[in-house]
């Protein structure tokens, strides 16, 4: 079987370009015993690939040069040399950024067919759910009264975010760039207010004046996906005792050596009492088994819509990759490959 | 009996200068019935009195211009028309920068006397050692292996800080500015390293530095007095799930419209996990009798070094609270007023 792949050619200093990458067709070998042939159905591409095209230490190695990137992918098993899959199996793993590969048994997770559409395992069913779930619920500490405000609340991560807020009962505010997503916010997430943060000369005084609309005065938790003038604008309107935690920071990502001028009232955080957490899903892998059946029961009650927006094709996986960055994608960014 | 005591005249809106104050002399009144008049004996400035010359929200309500201003103090009690004081007691209370007063009894907190020199109720026996201790042990949540640093570790929270962790078997390094005082850390808090950030081009690469010349790779917990420039520091040599209990930014105070400018490198929190959490130790009064336990103990078992810069008399109380924002006082910074 032949496969496309995508390959990082060089490390993009700040935003990465079309030549940073190649595409390359390769012979997909036979499995070997206790390998497995898997023909990807979708791939997502997240901003966190974006650190791993720098050459530096993270929680996870950098990409290799001439080489496939990885990635969250869902496949169907083509040809299984081990008995714990056979052929027509769901399986995640992070061997995205191809159309099919062979690799060890163990580098796949099974997934359960038929319930859920595959790519769910990409989205609310999947680590994207979790990182949404662990932030709200554990390391932000949702608890009763809270008013919630989350940035990118149209994306992968911000949408299930703001929605597991909503059905616990919060009010919640979204910022998204652009007035279809500030629409989609406030008409499929069903979000209290929404702010487009492209058409605000001041995020800290449109956060103040959509607070007022819904009849609050800060809020208590920020799900931070952005950082910069989003961070600054939760810092100056945040609850004493507000709780950040931070999930991305996309603002700050392609800068190079360009310092981000943002937050410039971080001293607020002591006179506030705030917490600001980093996290990762990873982490958090003792909520996987209460979250996967939390968002299955929200989903099959209709409560959750699953943003996503699906590119077509492998030839197309750069172009969503740097939407990422642009503003240009929906939900979580999906690259259907078979 | 008569008494100078310094007003706020106007607010500053960067660093504060003479002319936004004034002393007046004024005649202490005869204490009428649950009232009881006391003359002071020390006084202690600290840069939190700075937010209270701004007219804006904190967590303490701003001074009133052309009255004393506030701030913590110990006195002796001259004459009492309340039960539960009698001349010659001992009490602490947060009416400084004044000579002398009568107010209410219950604007007073009785002291011990005798025990320990009358200025550690402003020092390791009062609230800057339990900014220090609630700060190191509870929101920074030290434990064992944890290598800590300490910004503004010759002041009065951070000595104690850095003492602390010290006191509890840690690798600690310091900063602070000149060579006396990075020789102070060294010779009379007993830090494993001592870094004077004046004279370092880059404080990350002099972290970095010392954190190999004692023998580590990271920090797990950073105490915070100083924001800026120190905290983009810590970020970048932190260890995953390192701790940051903001415990001041005085980096920060003065600078009015101006943006501050640090850190430029937040975005490390995420991968790396870090958690920084404002505090003020009113929140954790819980932990008072515990900390004033182990201070005592520490203190005489000769581990505990009360580091203090002593002015003399009320005409010297304002070059003594200047001197914070120019790093002229090592230690907690006192006035002698009795």
């Amino acid at each position: 079987m032949r496969s496309k792949e995508i390959q990082l050619a060089s490390r993009p200093v700040a935003m990465p370009e079309p030549e940073h990458f190649r595409i390359v067709e390769t012979e997909v070998p036979a499995p070997a015993e206790g390998e497995v042939m898997v023909r990807n159905l979708f791939m997502a591409v997240d901003p966190a690939m974006r650190g791993r095209m720098y050459d530096s230490k993270s929680y996870v190695p950098p990409f290799e040069l001439d080489a496939p990137m990885e990635g969250p992918a869902v496949g169907e098993v083509v040809e299984s040399r081990d008995t714990r899959f056979a052929p027509g199996d769901l399986v995640f793993h992070r061997l995205g950024w191809r159309e099919a590969f062979t690799a060890p048994a163990e580098r796949l997770e099974q997934r359960e067919k038929g319930i859920l559409p595959p790519q769910a395992h990409l989205t609310f069913a999947g680590v994207t759910g979790l990182t949404a779930y662990a932030g709200m619920l554990h390391v932000g500490g949702l608890k009763p009264g809270d008013v919630v405000f989350v940035s990118a609340a149209s994306g992968g991560v911000g949408s299930l975010a703001a929605q597991i807020a909503k059905i616990k009962g919060h009010k919640v505010i979204g910022a998204a760039g652009g007035p279809e997503k500030a629409a989609f916010l406030l008409e499929k997430l069903g979000l209290d207010a929404a702010i487009d943060y492209k058409a605000e000369a001041n995020l800290t005084k449109a956060l103040a004046r959509e607070l007022k609309g819904i009849g609050e005065k800060g809020i208590d938790l920020y799900f931070d996906n952005v950082g910069g003038e989003h961070l600054h604008a939760a810092l100056a309107v945040a609850n004493d005792f507000a709780r950040f935690p931070i999930c991305g920071m996309i603002s700050q990502y392609n800068l190079g050596g360009n310092a981000p001028m943002a937050p410039r009232n971080l001293m607020l955080m002591m006179g506030k009492r705030i917490r600001m957490q980093g996290y990762i899903a990873n982490d958090h892998k003792d909520l996987w088994q209460h979250c996967m059946a939390d968002m299955a029961a929200w989903h099959r009650a209709g409560l959750l819509h699953s943003a996503e927006t699906i590119h077509d094709g492998i030839d197309n996986a750069l172009k969503a990759f740097f939407g990422l960055f642009t503003g240009e994608n929906l939900g979580r960014t999906l690259v259907k490959l078979g």
